[in-house]
């Protein structure tokens, strides 16, 4: 029975010729990460297995990213205890205030992670680095304190679901729709431990940035994995950023697939997802009232890329955002906020009337830069519209892509680019 | 008996020929100023006085600037408060996200406090404007909230400290290092319930913000207020940056002063506050061991001004901060944000390993963006180092200018900028 691209993946690492959904098996790993809330919780776990030091000390990550500059005593503690450790074990990849960014766009930006890689992070947006063509997925932190004292993780090998991409996206339709489109399409637990494999022509319409938010939300729909096949796009992205070798895998012909779609980019409208899932889709047609709105979030590990500062800053450039509004944009690594500063982005979100913050997960997970207070709506870029998941349980997080994010703090209210 | 510049603001705001120091008077107020912290206190006291209204809406500014963009969900809901006060008092100078820095660098840079005027504010930093010739000091909520409904406030008319300032500052000396020098010489409640008046030719010799770091810092020396002759420079800064007539006050000749220092700027050295008290002043000569540190501040109403960016990429250009330093640098308002973006001065501070924060009080006041953990050290350009004021009660704060703040974060020490 043929294999799916990330089960060729998984075989690979467990030195096993074939492998299918359902197995377990034990594969090497190439990277584990860890942030400061979750790095913590896993070194304490590594004191408690009296596990002393690492597998190796260049495949492991640790990026203080999520309530970094300290918000508060305990996340300074909680990152006084992740730099420790760091140093303890001589960690090459610990990424201190100054050198860090957001995790899922700090990892692919230094080459840390490549085609072929498995990689385990405790984060769930793990996922992230499947639009590079490697396999990895959130895990907890007991999970990751095994991987970081034996380079080794379990998986039960997941089945697959293949995403046919035809078709080329309209102007202000990108990655954020793709992956609230399908979302929208199959619930919040439509793809549970299952793989989201995305194969077809459209990919090619697709820019890496694109991808990185699709993968990125796989979690979202509850898949273990996103991943896209490595075209010649992928590659140089990775010539770019990365001295590691890569592998490319593909999926046999005779892959076994649980479902199959085929979703059209050209008949994409740009997308929202109402409060309080991710899956609560309405395309920006498909809303009649005035929704209006006290703060829009443009960043995170979704949507705060270079590609995506450039979109929210064409939408804005020489606009103002609504009286009232607060506008925050938060670059995902200091690369993107020098990059963005060096192409005129920050100056036209400040002109604009935004506040430009240094790279952090910030508002994304209610941390801070921009809490919600009661009765708030808040248009964000970032990937989960919980209750209260930036702020006051009667707050409400609509998601969106940074173009309808940017036209909607000028409105004042949910809108599209024109 | 003649008057000091102080008295003779109050008099003439009193509608008053004299006043002598101790008299209880009642003022008028020219601008009546809360933040994010001290703002909702005042509303609610204004509730309970069954006050419906304000004396001016052009005379009060609100300027969420403490906890702000939102740090948690209570100071969403501060700032909620604040706004909604506001709107519903069409205040005119109430600065949301975006608009916003903090309150003592944003209020003369909006040319909202000039020479002559009478200034309340509920922070103790509202000293600050004294630098152009105000009169202006810090209240509780209760003063701010009668202020806003009535537009007077009461005060005891204080005595006075004059000091003469002489001589020309050398290289790296600054405005800080001057009231640094000051504070150490007469403790922190030297000038208790005084005016702090500073005269002499050595004031030419500096900048204007210089002179508004030395009159924000009045207060740490117990100063009712802290306040300079308006001079050409003034003159220059008002009419640049303001509309407003001002009104030029000066001393009597006899007026009396409780004590007389003459400060020879000249002979001043780059001076630092140890913990726990800004009076535990060394000069960095007088610093003969390693004091290794572990996050820098470059910020604050205190040295967050364009000069204090200037000095700091200076020292930063071409250097990068020490391995595991935390280098957070907080332009005061979006508009030396911009000045800063527009000179280079950022893409300096980020070339060196440094991290530029939106505009926000943050880690001065134990908010966010760099709070310390246990044992932590940290040299600050902001105003207060006492115990925890930066997060931990096992942390230390080093108070000192942007020169040797830029410096120190390049060695991992506190040092001198060469």
């Amino acid at each position: 029975m043929g294999m799916t691209m990330t089960q060729k993946i998984l075989a690979a690492h467990a030195g096993l010729d074939s492998v299918e959904a359902g197995q377990l098996i034990e594969a090497d790993l190439d990277l584990v990460l860890g942030n400061d809330i979750t790095s913590p919780v896993a070194i304490k776990e590594m004191e408690k297995m009296k596990v002393e030091g690492v597998f190796d000390k260049d495949k492991i990550a640790l990026v203080p990213d999520h309530f970094v500059p300290n918000k508060d005593i305990k996340s300074a503690e909680h990152c006084k205890c992740v730099r420790e450790f760091a140093y303890r074990n001589e960690i090459t990849n610990y990424f201190e205030v100054g050198e860090m960014g957001i995790e899922h766009a700090l990892l692919p930006e230094k080459g840390l992670t490549v085609a072929g890689d498995v990689v385990i992070g405790a984060d769930s947006h793990t996922c992230t680095y499947g639009a590079l063509g490697a396999f990895s997925t959130g895990v907890g932190s007991t999970d990751m304190a095994a991987g970081m004292a034996t380079g080794k993780a379990w998986f039960k090998v997941p089945a697959a679901i293949r995403f046919h991409l035809i078709g080329k996206p309209s102007k202000w339709v990108s990655g954020k729709d793709v992956i609230l489109h399908i979302i929208g399409m199959i619930g919040v637990d439509g793809a549970l431990y299952k793989s989201m494999e995305f194969v077809g022509d459209g990919i090619q319409n697709l820019t890496m940035d694109d991808r990185f938010t699709i993968a990125n939300m796989a979690i979202e729909a509850g898949g273990k994995n996103g991943i896209f096949p490595v075209d010649d796009l992928a590659i140089a992205y990775m010539k770019e950023h990365s001295k590691k070798a890569y592998t490319i895998y593909e999926a046999d012909e005779d892959a076994v697939y649980d479902e199959e779609y085929t979703i059209d980019l050209s008949t994409l409208r740009p997308t929202i997802a109402f409060p309080h899932l991710p899956e609560n889709t309405k395309t920006i047609d498909e809303i009649t009232e005035d929704i209006k709105i006290d703060q829009v979030v443009i960043g995170s590990c979704t949507n705060g890329r270079i590609d995506d500062m450039r979109i929210a800053a064409k939408v804005l450039k020489g606009n103002h955002v609504a009286k009232g509004m607060r506008c925050i944009v938060i670059p995902a690594t200091q690369a993107i906020y020098m990059q963005a500063m060096e192409e005129g982005l920050l100056k036209i979100f400040i002109e604009a009337g935004a506040i430009v913050s240094t790279p952090t997960c910030g508002p994304c997970l209610g941390g801070y830069m921009g809490i919600l207070a009661e009765g708030e709506r808040c248009v964000s870029t970032t990937n989960r519209n919980f209750v209260g998941r930036m702020g006051h349980v009667n707050s409400e997080i609509y998601l969106a892509s940074p173009a309808v994010a940017a036209a909607s703090a000028i409105a004042g209210k949910i809108s599209a680019p024109c």
